[in-house]
């Protein structure tokens, strides 16, 4: 039994039935929406116009579950879980029962308690839904947007009206876009987005949903300053949806996010497993608990519960928050620990950053990138990175992932073989460049 | 005293010039040719329209090199060298005395004793000279080419030729292009070629080169056929320039490249140096002697050479021979052992394809990737990788390579964090895919 239809879940349920055949293990889905297995990172491009329809975004439809005897219900909303008498209770009071369960309930935009923010013309970025009722405002006249937040689907969002051609207006709490890069990158994302003629505030807390004569929004206010627009889109982020788990008694962790082994097992309760933004998991590098809601860890967790029912032994292995974004030809790329996590984590740590190309200097479509570097002082061991530039920029990030993920040093990577072509990057990768500012530096 | 001011002799001298002031460390470099510090792979971007000036290729002239006293000898010519008193002799009888001696005389592109073969119109591709000879036949017009060979640099030629809308015929000895791939990605590659209307005649030894009544090249004849065209382009690959050494009496390795320990240092002579495509080196994985000629190896070891003599311990770290190149819109990169290296060194080994798409399947832009991992049998650590497809997947040889220098097993990269957004990969890389497909099967 699985609730929750997306990448945890059907992970789970994928991996389950490689392993065990439908006479041996019995797999049901439950899923309150209408689709299961779709790329939510996948809205902003399909509101923005680069994928062509909804049905691009839906990898496998339930008829295609149903092929691999992987049973899908949709439109149906668990309501309670008894874990006494292991059984799924759904809001019309259908009982499942199951022998093993995986909670794959998944994230929960953050909805701070702002006045208006249900208002028609406010919309999240979470469900299929939302993007086609985006498309829809869009389509009926919207020529202006502001967007709540400056995380990832933030940005992204932004550059999804940017290209349907309205005017953009981000608005952020924080002092920066992008807290999970270090001051000085998110400064270069920043002046990127406003070079792009988006409009940032920051620093700007949003107190209230301004709302025009049909109780409709039409802007939004902080303390200084009131913005209109004729939508409102949040990215302020992302909770872990833990309501059913809570209310059954399962322990959550101290992310608020549930407490699960490293093989996604409860702890109290071996018979549950939970997977992706719903559940607890832990960095890689400080060891620490930590809740990282990435479609990449969802799919990864559920394959490893999955893997556990299916009777084959697996643990996940932990996390570094790599992720990527862009916005028009600003690409970011971020993994491991930004300078705040590090300190928080009580590593002495020394950081470099590097200004380099993505091709030979000489190359056409050379664009600049920075590299940034958090690594362990004594050690050289690095903890995290940061990568902020043009196209071609930010899929170097998996590079330094995996040497953070293999424990690698600064020096061992500036020492390392990696491939150079004019069209590709200059001599020395900007990585390579960075770890050598790094090794040379720390040799004194 | 360095000899050759490529990239092994002016990174060792750059290098040592960081580390002693010029009082401390008198730094003279003595070059055959007008240039130094150039970048030979650029040239067929050169030639091929890409870049536009000679001038770009050349990151740095004798006169930066003086500013940071460092004298360079452009127009010299080392003869011989008499270890016994120290000194380095020019063709015209100069002596140049030296207490530490760099030689980084560089790679001798492979001519083979084909007749005709030093006719006007048969062009090399190794100094800058090689690329303005070639541009000035294009110019003079020249409507077909015939490219010897191959390799990334018969390849890299094709395209040039190609850009510059000559009719294009790739002539090789062996049975596919690129043999530092297995056959079945040399076949993608040898479609790929194809498919971009080069004509590619494979298992065609050269016998001689066709000439025209002037005495120059128009064509060349194999045992089975003639193939006429306007200019012929060697990329027979690049062997070691050793006679200055092997003459002095240095010791040569098995591989034919000057015989170095992991200071770049000669073994009988501690005070000479070799670094570069001159050098003899070893396989990272294999741990066997190697002789890889690609540029970013003769950067780090004449970094590794530098350093040492300018007092600071350094060990070059051997090498995986990464490599990447571009022909049109197919990228091909590769990294540690193919399976014929793999089965030379005594390997258990399996191979593993994967195919995949460069960023996710519904994203415009995505394109078809194949990667192909060769990995130890049991232990599961990673031995190589190969990677053929369309723009974008050439770069992610750089993660392999990562993981293979870290000794990480299938398991660990398929577990690993890797970013994903739809602009970049799918939720899985494709690199991430191809370890699974390994760690699955290994595991039963």
């Amino acid at each position: 039994m699985v609730v929750g239809g997306d990448a945890a879940g059907m992970s789970a349920a994928t991996q389950a039935r490689r392993l065990r055949t439908a006479a041996e293990l019995q797999i049901t889905v439950l899923e309150q929406g209408h689709d299961v297995s779709f790329s939510a990172c996948g809205i902003p491009y399909w509101v923005g116009g680069q994928v062509a329809g909804r049905n691009e975004l839906i990898a496998r439809t339930p008829a295609e579950f149903a092929a691999q005897d992987i049973s899908v219900h949709t439109g149906t909303r668990a309501a309670g879980i008894d874990l006494a008498a292991g059984a799924v209770v759904t809001e019309h009071g259908t009982r499942f029962g199951y022998d093993t369960l995986v909670i794959g309930t998944g994230g929960r935009p953050t909805r701070p308690p702002i006045p208006g923010l249900d208002a028609p013309g406010v919309f999240g970025v979470h469900r299929l839904e939302d993007g086609a009722a985006i498309r829809t405002a869009i389509d009926a006249g919207a020529r202006t947007g502001l967007v709540l937040g400056g995380g990832y689907i933030g940005l992204e969002m932004a550059e999804a009206l940017l290209a349907r051609g309205l005017a953009v207006t981000v608005v952020l709490a924080d002092p920066l876009p992008m807290q999970l890069l270090d001051a000085d990158m998110g400064e270069r994302v920043c002046a990127g987005l406003r070079a792009m003629g988006i409009v940032v505030h920051t620093d700007s807390a949003v107190r209230e949903v301004l709302l025009d004569g049909d109780g409709r929004a039409c802007g939004v206010r902080t303390d200084g300053a009131s913005y209109e627009a004729d939508l409102v889109v949040l990215g302020l982020g992302m909770g872990p949806e833990v309501t059913l788990a809570a209310d059954a008694g399962l322990a959550l962790g101290v992310t608020g996010a549930i407490d699960v082994d490293r093989s996604q097992r409860c702890r109290d309760h071996p018979e549950v497993f939970a997977a992706g933004d719903c559940a607890q998991t832990f960095h890689r590098v400080s060891g620490e608990v930590a809740h990282v809601p990435l479609g990449t860890h969802a799919n990864k967790q559920g394959r490893v519960a999955g893997s556990v029912i299916g009777g084959r032994p697996a643990r996940f292995a932990g996390v570094l928050g790599t992720a990527v974004t862009k916005v028009g030809d600003l690409e970011v790329g971020r993994t491991g620990l930004c300078t705040t996590q590090a300190e928080e984590a009580g590593f002495a740590y020394r950081t470099d950053v590097i200004e380099a190309t993505t091709r030979a200097g000489y190359f056409p479509g050379a664009e600049d990138v920075a590299v940034k570097l958090v690594s362990e002082r004594g050690s050289g061991h690095l903890l995290g990175a940061q990568v902020v530039g043009g196209p071609g920029s930010a899929k170097r990030i998996d590079v330094l992932a995996t040497a953070i993920w293999a424990g690698m040093t600064a020096e061992d990577l500036a020492g390392s073989d990696l491939s150079y072509a004019p069209p590709f990057s200059p001599v020395y990768d900007p990585v390579a460049v960075a770890a050598r500012a790094v090794s040379r530096t720390e040799q004194g």
